[in-house]
């Protein structure tokens, strides 16, 4: 049996941890498991780091800010081998590089192509626990590249793939995925088992303990994904293909996720024509700017209105953006509405159940919380709220689809 | 014109040293000078990286120790380049992997075979600072190996010799080599020229701003290294061939150095026979005692006498390796004098002049203080005496040769 394990950077965040996981290791080392582990860089090291690049240049190069991160993930895999040898485990710690995680060339956010596994299967045979580098890979030109961050996830994904492994275990400070987050709702439930689908939609909407990359490409290869915690033995979260999902009582609704701090900008009784949103939003992905649900009502007499959402940070850019179009194409006014947020139900079973959108908007209707917006897909329903009643919704909407078990 | 430039642990401390380091090579470079920089770990980098591994593991496999503190000159030499861009001097940093810095396989030890200088030479023709970690470089099997304490210096002859540079500058934080340790005897001053032998000679006397090997190596290839202050634009000091120096009158001692707390061993009567101290000096590597000076008296009687001297703390290793030696030869009793100091004065010319010993030992004699051995080669004359009278010594014989300008 061969596992890939990745520790972030809380669970080897000091010395002490780090002897905990060597110890976590030995365990499935002397069951006879073959390990691969994927470490990234110690607690705030990366953070540190990237504090004295700015104190020497605003704007570092970034093959240099590359180099520079890269080393936090070769400090912890070094120091992971040795605590593994000082509990008499056999382990060799390997660089993007000398694995030749081949990338390609966008440094800061670059995506892994190809794995060698040579020296991996080697060591494997020679009974050794192989330590790998979280985060980093190299180009062709042997430069060192970034994956961006939450990139040792993807690493971790990549080396299952590559070496076909049974399991890749992702170890965090949380207990796994939460039906929402429990911090904000005390009813939150953690999720025994959720599809590359929901787990998406629940990332990027922020419930993220796993990087979007990784769980794509999980899904692309089927990988098996454990998201658990690295502080107790308890099982966590199974991320797997939607089939494999056994639930005794189909549940349609997942998970529910809260997004605050947003902004609505609407075009308003713009020119109804081809390529419209096209070239709005083309320009916003330009900038960089983070564009979450889009709506478009139907035009009459020939205007349109298009309204979106981005985080409040980003509002001063999209609406100049928005400004200089609607010269271009001659005509429309904009509102904007700040001080908004995001909820948003998902689940692979409201695809076969009809009535979801419904018990939601009752659920907040209840509450006497307005909807502004309202956006669904095939498996999740977001409504937009204002900023003050978002906590008010997530609970009153986790509690409708029995999530919090009261159902 | 192109110069390889050294900067040490202290130069590049913190960010503002790292500045500071930039403004300087931006003046080189403003002026049409290629500049190859070589960098250290920042400050105290490297010792806090040992400092975790101890806690680990108390004899980390030293594969995984190059790996953990090759990140120190990884993280100097990115946070140099983004520096230098910051004051608009186009930068690009290179691993010891990336430029293949070729050693033998001896981890934490290794010595450098070659240098391929294909990705510098294409970088300085871009009119780009080139900057490579010191310390490190890789073996045939790309394994990260590391040269040792001090090996930056090394790293940088070995840059100048493959890319035949027309000088090799030391950036550290005293403004020279010394007629002796300033923080010893007042009237010390600087040494505007030095052989390579001298400077090996008074390196491995404790004097060592250079490190040994780099001297060898710079030696060997005839590079002009140039060792000064990176806190001031001081001349220093230049490292060159016995026959390039210049001197108005020619000096016979170039500096004196002093060794404390080392202890005297001495085999007495023992078998005078072919190999007897080879078998006892190869003991003593075996076990890493570092061995100083060695006398052996011309035996009487078939008997012989060895005396040589170790560091104090090498005593009980030295000793007990000696008894066993002397009961297998059979015969020969011990004897250890402990707290003795070396002191040494080392000069090519004293191969010309007759009397450099004379001079020396006057001196002592006028102190009142007792040599307790004496060992002489060609360029150097060392004698010990008690630790108590160490720096008496040491003043006494720096100003029999007119070290303090007060000749």
């Amino acid at each position: 049996m061969l596992i890939v394990q990745k520790f972030g950077g809380t669970s080897v965040g000091d010395t002490d941890r780090i002897k905990n996981v060597a110890n976590r290791i030995k365990g499935y080392h002397e069951r006879g498991v073959q390990v691969i582990v994927v470490v990234s860089a110690m607690g705030h090291t990366t953070d540190e780091l990237i504090d004295q690049a700015a104190k020497l240049n605003p704007d570092p190069p970034r093959r240099e800010m590359d180099m520079l991160l890269s080393t936090g993930e070769q400090i912890s895999m070094a120091l992971m081998a040795m605590a593994l040898e000082a509990v008499g485990v056999p382990a060799i710690s390997f660089t993007g590089a000398q694995i030749q995680i081949l990338t390609d060339g966008h440094h800061s956010n670059a995506r892994i192509r190809d794995v060698d596994t040579t020296r991996l299967k080697e060591s494997l045979a020679q009974k050794k626990v192989c330590i790998v580098a979280g985060f980093q890979g190299i180009d062709e030109k042997q430069e060192i590249m970034t994956l961006g961050r939450g990139g040792s996830d993807t690493t971790a994904v990549a080396l299952a793939v590559a070496m076909h492994a049974d399991e890749c275990e992702i170890y965090t400070d949380v207990d796994g995925v939460y039906t929402t987050d429990p911090n904000k709702v005390q009813g939150a439930r953690k999720i025994p088992q959720i599809s590359y689908e929901e787990m998406l939609e629940l990332a990027s909407m922020g419930a993220g303990v796993l990087h979007n990359r990784s769980v794509e490409l999980a899904s692309k290869f089927g990988v098996t994904v454990h998201v658990r915690s690295s502080f107790n033995h308890n099982p966590g979260t199974l991320v797997v293909p939607e089939e494999r999902i056994m639930d005794m009582e189909k549940i349609t609704v997942r998970g529910v996720s809260l997004k605050s701090d947003q902004a609505r900008i609407s075009a308003l009784d713009i020119p109804d024509r081809p390529g419209l949103a096209a070239g709005v939003f083309g320009k916003m992905a330009e900038s960089n700017v983070n564009v979450d649900m889009i709506v478009q009502s139907s035009g009459h007499g020939g205007k349109n209105t298009i309204s979106f959402t981005v985080p409040s940070a980003s509002v001063g850019t999209a609406r100049g953006l928005l400004e200089g179009f609607i010269k271009e194409i001659g005509g429309g006014n904009i509102t904007v509405e700040e001080n908004i947020a995001i909820v948003s139900a998902v689940g692979v079973g409201m695809k076969s159940h009809s009535g979801v959108a419904a018990t939601m908007f009752q659920a907040l209707a209840r509450e006497n919380i307005n909807i502004d917006m309202i956006s669904t897909s095939e498996i999740k329903i977001s409504v937009v709220v204002s900023n003050t009643q978002a906590r008010q919704a997530l609970a009153a909407v986790h509690a409708a689809f029995g999530l919090d078990g009261n159902a």
